[in-house]
């Protein structure tokens, strides 16, 4: 008995976090309305106050899942005893995996953070600024084993951060390429450049 | 007499800009009101009417200012005679000075494209793929001299610009590197990759 009351309130809890990534990603965060997410749910505003205490801590909410389960790919894949090239490889894969299978999270994450009291904006910036260190220590990898050249590694993260950030602009689940295609893509461009192959082919 | 009644609506239309880039920046684009752009320009809100129909037309006058110069420089560069990889590196570099001397605006544009009405929506995704559609232009130039190895243009193209939109999440004009410095360590990255000075540094 007592297992399914608990099954029963993390239904609720899930049910609750989907609706409003859905109703935030509509409406943008500050239209929509805890009475608007209470209706989805089927719960009276009132009740929605169990469940949670503000539309800011849904917010926060969804923007710790979305990067929390991210960095722990990225610790997992870092620890791993693959190349640097294949270890940036799976971390762009990651990212894009993430963010194109819950697009809305990652609709609302991105565009929504400057609308954030400056507390929970302090917890998303450090965990945006976890990511980058993150991509940052593989970078670092590689140029210590020599498979990469020595490069300003903040900057090539945040280049590698930005280019796969910005699929929440352009990506369409129905477009041309899967996201693991665009991650090779996207990791080919990095490791190698667009030149390389050009020295053969000159002259 | 007639020209200087023109220099003066010009300056009011200009002062009009700025002063609703500020403000949409401050409050986000929903939160702020036309009061609000009459009251730091010094008119009464009937007079502002006058100088602009309405909020939307605003911000969507911001969008075209933003993006109508940087594409002009874009068609400037490929026009040129420069290698299609200092033609890359140009151009990633008229994007960052774009979008860092004009944080606000870019800040706006950037993060609001969705607010807009669907009319306005449909101009700036136009411009958006116009500037997509001149980058894929520089790579298919690089591709047919020998510089760049073929590759899928329009991804390339879209992690160029994704890398360099980020900037407006992250940038700050007090930071460690100038927008020049931080172009060519893209440039660089887009170029060559993180690989190829590996080689001679391997074993």
């Amino acid at each position: 008995m007592r297992k399914s009351i608990v099954a029963d309130a993390q239904t609720k809890d899930e049910q609750i976090f989907t609706e409003a990534v859905r109703i935030f990603r509509e409406k943008g965060y500050h239209a929509a309305s805890m009475q608007n997410i209470a209706d989805a749910v089927g719960l009276r505003k009132a009740s929605l106050y169990h469940y949670i205490s503000s539309k800011e801590q849904l917010l926060s909410k969804i923007f710790e899942q979305s990067t929390g389960a991210l960095t722990q790919q990225l610790e997992i894949i870092i620890a791993s005893s693959d190349s640097p090239t294949e270890k940036l490889r799976r971390a762009i894969q990651a990212h894009l995996t993430a963010l194109t299978e819950q697009l809305d999270i990652y609709t609302v994450y991105l565009s929504e953070r400057r609308e954030l009291a400056a507390r929970v904006n302090a917890k998303v910036r450090a965990q945006a600024e976890q990511h980058a260190r993150l991509i940052e220590k593989i970078l670092e990898q590689g140029i210590k084993t020599g498979d990469f050249r020595a490069t300003d590694v903040k900057m090539a993260a945040l280049a590698i951060i930005g280019m796969c950030n910005w699929l929440y602009q352009w990506y369409s689940p129905t477009g041309r390429l899967q996201p693991t295609e665009i991650a090779n893509i996207f990791s080919d461009l990095i490791a190698h450049g667009l030149g390389p192959a050009s020295k053969s082919r000159k002259g």
